[in-house]
């Protein structure tokens, strides 16, 4: 049939494009880890971007290698990402928080041709510069004696033209910090990086419009700080970058800068919440702030509700770009009590225009969307990882869906609520026990400091609870204390057989229970109720 | 590269899908041409599209066959737009307001398989059927004896799986009324609707959310509704439909639905604004008021601004699906006076991401955004056409510009203002001289009633204006007065050589100005200023 529309392939360099021919002289700020600020706008952003690219081509760089950054959120970072992509790299963000060994494997997986680095990060480099077998340029984005950075691309014209292409190449690389075997990489595409960028702009996912000052704590090496600098340019709001996220830096820069949304882990708000109750402060214009990474607290949502900031408590992963469920407001938000509100927000949220969202059971049956049924969540979508860099084999089954590794329920009005990790789930006479819950009910429990859930073996149950516990400061809790306590919290039969009490727990290196080696020491534990 | 995301072609019943399973239970109401009033809700217009597409091919209608609607705004209507696309049918909407004989070219070039239409527009397709040489079927959505459209799906399962293909296929069919030659059809594609649709969710275009309650009063045989039932099911937002939009019934419908965000034409608002003064009525929840079609009127903003309700001046073409340009808000909006808003907002707003624009001369020379240069409107994107249907060139130059047939200028902050079409620009030594400005300016003038200039030829000039004006009724207004009128709000050489009175202008079938018929009449006029 003759007639149609035209030929746009969705490429990345579009999105830096479009910011700078329409909103080219909005801001984009840099706190730097010396408490220096360095004003730029995306103009400046898109025109360091072509020199960057042209410095890259210099230096022997081609179409598809990988070129690496270690470095905290800022605008020379931002350039990095564009000027790498916009000549047809791949811009690989390394999480500097892994252990070394990770990261040796991670550099020489991905063959990275150049390293981009902070300063501050000069010792880690150090130490892995002999291990890295591909990296042929070190290039310090800020040292104190000079402009490794600025001097790279201070020859350059900037007379360049974006390396253009099928929207299905590969633009960046993120690797996946797994509790088990070697990190995974995700290689995102141009064309599923924009699909999520124009998804997150929305009012019910990040609400991003030209008013918004947005500032992405979110590492820029975690999930791509979730896809804020790939999403900011479609809105032309303005960009916030702080290197440093200590709670004073962050409630500065809230102030001095207007900021209106933000998003991070909830770690960066724990801490923040303190500094404002101890400093009388307040949020100054936030007016959304997005909590990902892990579960939000219910006090931590109480906190910002009840100063008239609105939570979005989002879900997602490194292999959804990472974008799978955000909290925007149900259409009878209005009529919810406070409480109510705070229940909803508590919730993973809902999924964008994009996202399929089911929940299976170990044998492959789809469970009802009934708030009661769990199982595991799986997801597809035009974000959504098809297969892991250099495996042979898909991450994903014949009809796409890809198997999140969470254990979740989905409500009648399609409102997710993750219940466990699949791996740490406990498989009692054929239910299932959320090893969470439980964590999360003993730590209710005065006295108690932490606490880690394992199944271990069980005759007839095949597998039981076992409870450690970390005992907080000074607190002589007993068992039976913290029974009673999960009593009014738990079903009885999630009641562990037993509790032990332990000096410490052991954790990943981005803070996460190491439940791997916990059911490792344990696997061999004899509950006496199995006797 | 091994590695990668999924494959998810952008097909638009994933929109209806994501509504269905996603908002479900979100209303979708339909004031009737009776007065009545039917609801439904996502998950019924993807039942009953189902079950439409199993009647389609029971009646024949193949992949990529045409399926045309002669109808005003219902929750039918809208099953008929989902219900053929997903069969793999091409939707073609109609306009009712189109003289016979356009109609007549119009479905036969088409070559429509199937006609819904509205039992309003009876003798209309009574009068059309001889003409109609592929038409097959024709069904009824609402005949007053029996039910047509009901009984043609109330014997199907609905059991029934979208046809699937490639996201560059065609959903849809739309003609343009231009004032010369034979009406344009546009193909619209899958691919091109949906990302369409996505530009369309975010803040700074229709800010659709969970929450909105969306009055689309543009027709939806207007550029598809200006895209309005494909974003819906992206946000999960209510829709309200109205076949009747006299003034009383768009306030009752405002009120009792509580409509949030609503897209009409000025000429509706004018009614809306005469019947909220009479009545003392307010505007209920009303928070965005999208206007376009046609260039809004200063007292028109004013009116909607003034009553705490923002207004969205929009800009595009049935060539672009429409979107060209929205009135989102500006980062300092807060800083700006009412007179400096309302300026802003008079103007056609700003791009969304995935429409380039530029202004160029005659020659080509592509003119600065400075908000002097004047010239041509051209534009490109994933959703502006390439091609009209049937057509054997393409409508874009090499680059995929297409020129709109507008003249605007385009401010520093990428504000966007049409100063004429095209071919009504008067072509003074050089200049451009823009006859909508002569137009309106002499509108503002005590006893006009209506005002057309043209250019007619000058043997110095080549061409100067010759105003046509209508007097008001009683009104003796005279050639001196209108240009003393004049002389305050155009420049000196702008004025018009002579002033003709005459009893009225002619029109198109949408009401614009037939500009085509005018030069026609005075191609020969001689000037008094040409002797």
């Amino acid at each position: 049939m003759l007639g149609g529309m035209q030929d746009w392939p969705l490429r990345v360099m579009r999105l830096i494009d479009h910011a700078e021919r329409e909103h080219g002289h909005r801001e984009i700020v840099s706190r730097w880890a010396d408490g220096s600020t360095t004003r730029t706008d995306y103009a400046g952003v898109a025109r360091d971007s072509r020199k960057l690219a042209q410095a890259l081509e210099r230096l022997g760089v081609r179409k598809g290698d990988r070129v690496a950054t270690l470095a905290m959120n800022h605008s020379r970072h931002l350039v990095s990402w564009y000027g790498t992509i916009g000549m047809g790299g791949v811009l690989h963000t390394v999480n500097p928080r892994l252990f070394p060994e990770q990261l040796i494997y991670i550099f020489n997986h991905a063959e990275d041709k150049v390293l981009f680095y902070d300063h501050a990060m000069t010792p880690l480099v150090d130490a892995l510069k002999p291990h890295l077998k591909t990296v042929e340029h070190y290039v310090c984005f800020d040292p104190p004696e000079g402009d490794s950075f600025e001097s790279l691309i201070a020859g350059e014209s900037g007379d360049y033209r974006w390396v253009e292409g099928d929207e299905r190449e590969p633009c960046m690389l993120c690797y996946t910090s797994g509790t088990t075997g070697n990190p995974k990489g995700v290689l995102y595409e141009h064309r599923s990086t924009v699909i999520h960028a124009m998804a997150e702009v929305q009012p019910d996912v990040f609400d991003l419009s030209r008013r918004a000052v947005a500032l992405p704590i979110v590492p820029m090496f975690h999930a791509a700080a979730w896809g804020l600098p790939f999403a900011a340019p479609i809105a032309g709001c303005k960009i916030v970058f702080t290197a440093d996220y200590t709670p004073k830096t962050v409630c500065d820069v809230l102030h001095e800068e207007g900021v209106t949304h933000t998003a991070a882990v909830p770690t960066v708000w724990l801490g923040l919440m303190q500094y404002v109750d101890q400093t009388g402060s307040d949020l100054g214009q936030l007016k959304l702030v997005t909590i990902g990474g892990s579960a939000a607290p219910r006090a931590m949502i109480e906190f910002f509700q009840s100063r008239g900031v609105e939570v979005g408590h989002a879900w997602g992963m490194t292999e959804m770009s990472p974008i799978g469920t955000t909290g925007g407001r149900p259409h009878d938000w209005d009529d919810l009590s406070f409480e109510e509100k705070i229940d909803l927000i508590a919730k993973q949220g809902r999924v964008p225009f994009g996202v399929e969202m089911r929940i299976v059971t170990d044998e492959g049956a789809i469970q009802p969307r009934d708030g009661q049924s769990s199982g595991r969540l799986q997801v597809r979508g035009p974000w959504v990882i098809q297969q892991y860099f250099k495996e042979e084999r898909p991450a994903v089954d014949a009809e796409n869906w890809f198997d999140t590794g969470d254990v979740a329920v989905i409500h009648p009005d399609g409102t997710m609520q993750i219940t466990d990790r699949a791996k740490d789930v406990i498989k009692s006479g054929g239910e299932w026990i959320s090893s969470i819950e439980l964590e999360n009910a003993a730590m209710g429990c005065p006295g108690v400091a932490e606490a880690a859930a394992v199944g271990v073996y069980h005759p007839k149950w095949d597998e039981r609870p076992l409870l450690l516990v970390v005992r907080k400061e000074g607190s002589d809790v007993t068992p039976d204390q913290i029974l009673d306590h999960l009593t009014n919290h738990v079903a009885k039969w999630w009641l562990p057989d037993e509790i032990l009490f332990v000096d410490s727990l052991p954790h990943t290196a981005t803070g996460k229970l190491l439940k791997t080696a916990l059911r490792e020491e344990y696997k061999d534990y004899r509950l006496k109720t199995a006797a």
